[in-house]
């Protein structure tokens, strides 16, 4: 392989390992695995999950239910609030699916679809159980009863259940403070259930990964897993093993007076995401690099500043001895999701190159 | 103009004023105005540039310059440390331009260009004025002689003299600093001007907004001021009138116990960028909307936080009840090439569509 330009590298075994632990954890527990493909935005990648058995899956926009639609999902939860300016692009979908779900967290959606719609749709109320981004607060009985009512009235729509997705656990401090929030979350989504009936669906990929009871639980719907990151690492929900992608970067600049080293790939690449440790923000993590293969992190150095095109690696003395300008740096990024959307394609260790949807 | 999704709206009579007086500006202290190309990313936006007299532009990537050079751009300035492991795309540039630019601040690149440039290269050797990004410190006079008198003696680059980028103006406190990092830039860079000849390229869009001083400058390349954004508003480096784009975002959830208005906007849209004001971080500032035109911002509501497709503001009570599900906010991105980046498309008021480079 030869690479000239910021390049995201996908270890396909690890990937396909991932999917599988995921795919036979839910199996165990007796949940429905819908994996969320925002992550990987592929549909090539999205094969690896129908190895596994996979036929309903989850996206976070309407664009991107398409792209997966033309590959033959037929079968999509659109985790992502009613957007009524796309009426028309839900309709077309659902005449499409054999199943295309919604979210539903207010009335006016409601309103929209019950005037407009005319292929039929599913519907989960959005719940929030404790992550703040939106969704009917859980112990919000009343607000529930009204949409549960008028779902239950309606010919356009079919009543699913509930979904939440617990993303305060990306914030908490550890497997403890995860276990704490998925039990919690859970709880609330129990007592929704016993009232309302319906499923009960829950996603994040904290929770999904350390997690060992799902009781009240119907499905699943992690998405981060399949590559996982530095900061789901930093978080306790993987090992380092799991870490299925890895961004190189051309080595551009050497900077001895504060062992700094400059690389091509910056917030366009990476994304500005970050995580902090120590009280130090990280953009990301180097590992070593063996030949082709990958090493281990380099724990004292760290993706220290991004720009546009830049980025700066506060290096220990080792690490920064061994980089070589003309070289290339391996750095773990903080978050796949965003650095995977930013690359729009991945590249295989067998030199294979894997498009996204763009 | 029917907006379904999130989509990055261009004033085109704004741009093209922020191009003019720009070039005015230019012009009115005899420095060549090769302006910096990275933020709007667009072959048809470069031609507003054309329309005002400019002939020499700058970029931030290999990649980008050929997108140029094959729009009839052939003084091209990459303002990025030489890459070597791309030595076969630039010296297929340097064919194709009339002049090809690079930056050189080690003599591994020297020696790579040594070895396998066959096309001649312009180079200005990269300063450090204080942003400690990359570039030789202005004071390494020793270091900074060993790459001048290499160039000279190399048959492969002509010497064109010193750039920097003094891009800590961009954590100045308001214009103060940022006229005070300026001066303390340019008085380095004259010094090694002095000793070695060349000319003296400067370039960040706060100092060549607010500055009126650029005696010992050569040449000026900003780049964000084609746009501007909520960053440079807040810097003092532009008037809110002088901002050209902003997001328009379907509005898809009202939470009233907190005053929150979720948007169908997010990372993905809007990059994760942020600024802090008064100790509240910022992603961006929503804006009044009167019909299709543009009002002032909703100084007491900001966007607060944002995942992968999602947006949340908070919102002030005004602004929360005028907010409609279904209906549209529009919000002033915090870095406008950042979220151009991201976006890929602008779409003017006329509902003309331009495309990016991608």
């Amino acid at each position: 392989m030869q690479i000239s330009k910021p390049s995201l590298i996908l270890d396909e075994a690890i990937a396909r390992n991932n999917i599988r632990k995921m795919a036979e954890k839910a199996r165990k527990h007796s949940l429905r695995f819908k994996p969320h493909f925002k992550t990987h935005q592929s549909a090539e990648i999205g094969e690896w999950f129908r190895d596994e058995g996979v036929s309903s899956i989850t996206v976070s926009s309407v664009t991107m239910a398409k792209y997966f639609s033309l590959s033959g999902w037929n079968d999509i939860t659109i985790a992502f609030p009613y957007n009524p300016r796309e009426l028309t692009e839900y309709d077309g979908l659902a005449q499409n699916c054999r199943e295309l779900n919604i979210l539903v967290e207010n009335e006016e959606s409601l309103y929209f679809i019950e005037r407009y719609q005319k292929n039929k749709l599913g519907a989960y109320i959005k719940i929030d159980t404790g992550s703040k981004r939106t969704g009917v607060l859980s112990h919000k009985i009343q607000n529930i009863e009204i949409l549960v009512s008028k779902i239950h009235k309606s010919e356009k729509i079919d009543f699913k259940g509930f979904l939440t997705h617990a993303g305060h656990t990306y914030h908490a401090s550890g497997k403890e403070e995860i276990l704490k929030i998925h039990n919690e979350s859970i709880n609330q989504m129990k007592v929704v259930k016993e009232k309302f009936g319906g499923e009960v669906s829950i996603g994040d990929t904290p929770s999904c990964s350390i997690a060992d009871d799902f009781s009240g639980a119907d499905e699943i719907r992690p998405g981060n897993f399949v590559f996982y990151d530095w900061m789901q690492y930093s978080l306790g929900a993987c090992s380092l093993d799991d870490i299925a992608v890895y961004m190189l970067c051309p080595v551009v600049a050497k900077h001895p007076e504060r062992t700094e080293i400059v690389i091509y790939g910056g917030a366009v690449h990476f994304s500005k995401d970050n995580i902090k440790e120590k009280g130090i923000k990280i953009f990301g993590r180097p590992i070593e690099l063996n030949g082709s293969k990958i090493g281990l992190p380099v724990e004292k150095s760290y993706l220290k500043y991004i720009s546009q095109e830049h980025g700066v690696i506060k290096a220990d003395e080792e690490y920064f001895k061994k980089a070589k300008i003309g070289g290339l740096a391996a750095v773990y990024p903080v978050h796949s999701c965003l650095t995977a959307n930013l690359m729009k394609s991945y590249l295989l260790e067998s030199g294979k190159k894997i498009k996204m949807f763009s």
